[in-house]
């Protein structure tokens, strides 16, 4: 008798089976049934269509286009480091807002790419082919390879799309994304910066909020404005509890399936080391920023990303210890157990067996818990090494020498150079030929570096590194010989050549000669420590992320045998749809109603930092309705990531975007908690107040035809 | 039948009886029978009494008298507060060291005050007699007020003495520790900080060290060196491995008798919150070091404590999130339930039964571990505004006001000035009348404060408390107004004039009047923010403390039902021995011998901090044996607080001092793993090397007798 357990999705849980609202659904497999059903909305195939055609990805945003003329809707806080390069200490446009009056005021974002999805295909029988029979590094390797190939294959060299192989339910399925690319993005509108953060790191995460976190890019093509007659619609009007709505963006990453096992090991080890080494930097720029004006004007965008990730990763803390969020996910667990391993299952009160040869039997023998639980010694042991000298762990957080920019160019300067030297199936997969343009375009854009900021990312860095890894680790003995974190930033920040665009650029079209030929002190760096950091990067890869790629694999398969589709793959990052309503919370610690406005915003406003209202917004209260509707918060299934993404009612129209989720939304990473995940909205009527009662900004009012 | 369990010890496992070489013991319940049979060595009372005798406490740590003219060894990081307060950015001994070439130039250690225990008295009946009956606040406001009575009692106002019951096994005794006390402290020597301190926050808490953590202070007695002929014997003999030693200190706080419920908050909330905000604060303050030769001059007192703090918290983690250390730990609180709830208890295999009216019978209608599990929801909830605003929780190691010490100064000028106008036995314990001289003491005391410092605290504390209670909190807004941490911390730094001693003295001397008429911002900012700070704490100890007293103290009952006096109480600050032997460690993560070398420390050095050596001890180099003992480990049982604590043979012979232990050993605050922990001691052979060949100390080499 074979197992026929999709029928019994009642009997599911969060992270195995999906029920009600929850879910971040690939667009190729969105149950659209369902969701009608729980909204009474009738969405069908046509709107997913027109949906997804008019959602934008906009660096680690998301984003919507809201006029035929490329003009985009995100978050303030996903322009930040576009305002942040654009702007200089005495033009600061994140205090003065960007308001260009025409067109061509509208200013190109350093480095800024956009991407639509255009297209989905499934390469999974494929890049099975050719890893099978293989195991460990080889495993990998031949899969990344074939991916590789898929990409190059799919858009060759062009310039204008990009293809990228998804890995989906982290292993069950490869799908082919195929995105029209623009390179030249520009910024169209952003407010100051207080309008959109009011109230700050503390507000961050907790509702109610009173922030206009909105601002608009282009999408330009042969420099002009690309034409986009695939668009939401703009509705402004007061948003109406209860409402159904759709959420479409690209969250960013969940671990929802992952073992417990696993997430032991992201709960004592991961998250407690990134948390506390980002706890640290944060009060290290901090105490920068208050050192100057010149200072406060650099370190201000770093700190918004540092604490916003910290913040999250506290959320995520506290879901993880939090018991019964815990038990939940094991029974969860327990549950795909017993229906996988075909032994003591129950179906509605029946006892079934699992047919010979089902994966269900096959799993007794290659138990891919059990390889899963055998991997984590070997990843808490790793995990520090990786997360610091080479990130990509896929479950943390800390960045590689702090973020400092000048070493991620060096970085990618030698190791692109090394990696060019190899047929592109046997480079690191990030230097893949179908990967180089992206590549590229990241390392030649203009952007401004700051000596100061990079000193203290990289001081912080090395001396984490050192802390955490002790000093008798061998590559912290490479990596700081006789020097002190101090001097060794200091030589190499002072002596790098690097900020100028035309020097890497030179670099990387002479190649490994050029490089080793270099007398860049960061360069030379870099080229010293390639060894031992490859080193770390190889173990890893072979002990842990391999037999984990194996194992979730399998698990996956199982996964389907057990569930069917009623399964969603974890967020990687790619388009995803999710829905839900209009609604405000009542649970413990987060009970509040759904709409914030703007009469809530002066009463709230201290004068003091963060809780000042920004002084152009301020000087326009008289104009301004005090009921309008700032912000709002929905029950859709989101994560970070999704940041920017365009709110959608089932016409098709667009009322806002999301910016922010509350701490407790953060378990979201886990499983999706009905009861508690909440996501905070930016109504469109507010965005159209500030554009038209406050910044001037009538002729974006006119381009999206508000009312 | 009654239970008589106390012969089962060898079923027991660690927190609940203690075998081999576990336990801090206490001078009045050593266990003389087992460590000699255990050691092998023949100690006897008078032993005991004369190593007690010996054995000093100073501020935090704990110390040895070596002379009969009050000369006291102890760890220099103990030493480093004094050091600082008597150091200007001119004549900094933290750098040059302390050498006073006669006792002429020794010199008073600011506030610094130290004690003898000279005797130990069993209040618990009477303790216990005050608050029979009563439940909830009033349990512990009757106890405290005995307290009270008892301490004013054995001690009136005498200042050469000092007089507290101390609370044993969590309210299962109540004994009256007597101290001859000495205030009048003075420096005698004090290494180069670098010294001391050779490998920074990255070699503490690992082994091999490579530091000559000694110091020596001296007793005063009527502007006179103590006569002190009850004293240890100096031994700079090399060390042998497998050597019994005893160590005699007062360890500062362990968590052995926790019930797992009360862990998983310590686990979940306590540290993660304590460990997050001191990352934090530590970032600020490296930078704000890093700003100038005087902030780093500054801030070199307070970093090192921080550091130590936080790194212990990190051991603490690793070992509540270790999960073979916390089975080990619920299996011995089964053990102890099985036993005492008298249900399915099996002695040597055979099934006992409780006695009717015995405790474990009493106890299946009143079980202190539901009581406990219980509190845990509220203290979860209530920690982070009790740790932030109050302090004293007893499980976290957050300081109010980031450690300001004009904070601190003003809260006792304006809550001792307050509980002054009501009778001692209604007033917070701690301003009860046996305690004003050594609050008094503590507010007279000449030290510098420094305003950047000052300020880096405050902005620190008034941030955190905003993030961790949020915005809506009400003692948030009581506590910032309108203003933001940074305007209101400077407002109160820059207008106080609490630095110096005499306008401290006559605020305290003038009462409430006085400090109600004070205009001084400090003064009034505590006085406005008594109301919510005094209610949080109320708060906490009517909900929290006083049911975990109550519950606690019926554990201790059932816990000497069960297993008789094998068991020792958790560390509480005062004095205990503990023995072990002269081993190094071969257990995964922590593979040493037991000692290093004069030659291991000038391979070590890279010429950069703070791998560098102090300047004059390498200049001696050339005069020093290579071969001669540095540091040694050992495997007694210590916790914080034994910093300092003598290390002592059975024929009385000091032969170091303890200054560090691993970060593996950090788990010992929840129980002892003999084959883990181990302590880090710089031997009398290293000291006696700095002093005759580093330091020209022959004054003291002379009176120590050293050969």
């Amino acid at each position: 008798m074979r197992l026929i357990l999709a029928l019994t999705t009642a009997l599911t849980v969060a992270a195995t089976g999906a029920r009600a609202e929850e879910g971040m659904w690939t667009f190729d497999n969105f149950p659209i049934a369902r969701a009608n059903a729980t909204l009474g909305t009738s969405i069908d195939q046509a709107w997913l269509d027109r949906v997804r055609l008019s959602s934008v990805r906009f660096g680690g945003c998301s984003a919507g286009i809201v006029s035929d003329a490329g003009l985009v809707m995100t978050n303030n806080h996903c322009v930040a480091t576009c305002v942040a390069n654009l702007s200089t200490q005495a033009r600061n446009y994140a205090e003065t807002g960007f308001t260009p009056r025409n067109r061509e005021e509208e200013a190109k974002c350093p480095g800024g790419t956009a991407e639509i999805l255009t297209d989905i295909s499934d390469v999974t029988e494929r890049v099975r082919a050719a890893a099978a029979g293989k195991t460990g590094l080889a495993f990998n390797q031949a899969r990344d390879a074939e991916i590789g190939r898929i990409e190059q294959e799919a858009c060759g060299t062009a310039t204008d799309k990009r293809c990228q192989v998804v890995t989906l339910y982290r292993g069950g399925q490869f799908k082919l994304y195929t995105y029209k690319k623009y390179t030249d993005v520009r910024l169209a509108f952003a407010p100051e910066d207080r309008a959109a953060t009011f109230g700050g790191d503390l507000d961050n995460f907790s509702f109610p909020r009173f922030a206009i976190d909105a601002a608009f890019i282009r999408l330009y093509e042969n420099d002009a404005p690309a034409q986009t007659p695939t668009h939401f619609t703009w509705n402004a009007d007061k948003p109406v509890e209860g409402t159904p709505v759709f959420v479409a963006g690209s969250p960013g990453a969940t671990q929802r399936l992952l073992t417990m096992d696993q997430l032991a090991t992201v709960r004592d080890v991961v998250l407690p080391m990134d948390q506390l080494i980002a706890s640290e930097l944060r009060g290290r720029l901090i105490r920068f920023s208050e050192e100057s004006e010149e200072n406060a004007f650099i370190a201000m965008d770093p700190i918004v990303g540092l604490e916003n990730t910290y913040k999250r990763g506290l959320g995520r803390m506290r879901a993880l210890t939090d018991a019964s969020f815990m038990t939940r996910r094991a029974e969860a667990e327990t549950d795909f157990q017993r229906r996988v391993r075909g032994a003591d299952v129950e179906v509605r009160g029946a006892r079934v067996e699992a047919a010979p040869g089902s994966v269900a039997v096959q799993l007794r023998s290659d138990d891919p818990w059990r390889a899963l639980g055998e991997v984590q010694p070997i990843a808490r042991e790793l995990y520090p090494a990786m997360a610091l000298l080479e990130g990509g762990t896929g479950v943390g957080t800390t960045s590689v020498a702090g973020g400092s920019q000048l070493f991620a160019w060096a970085r990618t300067l030698v190791r692109g150079a090394q990696e060019r030297e190899k047929p592109s199936s046997e480079r690191l997969p990030e230097f893949g030929d179908a990967r180089l343009s992206s590549v590229q375009a990241a390392l030649f854009a203009e952007r401004p570096t700051y000596p100061g900021l990079e000193q203290v990312r990289m001081e912080w860095w090395l001396s984490k590194t050192r802390e955490w890894l002790t000093v008798d680790h061998p590559a912290v003995r490479g990596l700081l010989g006789q020097e002190s974190p101090e001097q060794l930033s200091a030589r190499l920040v002072e002596g790098t050549t690097l900020a100028d665009p035309a020097v890497r650029r030179a670099l990387w079209e002479g190649g490994l000669a050029a490089i080793q030929a270099s007398d860049d002190p960061m360069i030379q760096y870099l080229l010293s420590i390639q060894d031992e950091t490859r080193a770390i990067r190889a173990d890893w890869e072979t002990r842990v992320q391999a037999p984990t790629d194996q194992a979730s694999e399998r698990l996956a398969t199982a996964r389907f045998e057990a569930y069917g589709d009623s399964v969603y793959p974890d967020a990687t990052g790619t388009l995803r749809l999710t829905y839900g309503l209009i609604e405000g919370s009542d649970v413990p610690g987060q009970r509040f109603g759904p709409f914030t406005t703007f009469a809530g915003l002066w009463d709230r406003a201290t004068g003091a930092a963060p809780f000042d209202v920004a002084p152009k917004l301020l000087a326009a209260r008289d104009r301004i309705d005090g009921d309008a509707v700032l912000n709002m918060t929905v029950s859709s299934d989101t994560i970070g990531g999704s940041s920017g993404s365009p709110v959608v009612t089932a016409a098709g129209e667009m009322v806002g975007a999301n910016f922010d989720s509350t701490v407790l939304t953060q378990r979201n990473a886990y499983g999706y908690d009905r009861n508690v995940n909440r996501s905070v909205i930016v109504t469109t009527g507010a965005v159209t107040v500030a554009l038209r009662d406050v910044y001037d900004m009538g002729r974006l009012v006119e381009e999206l035809g508000a009312r």
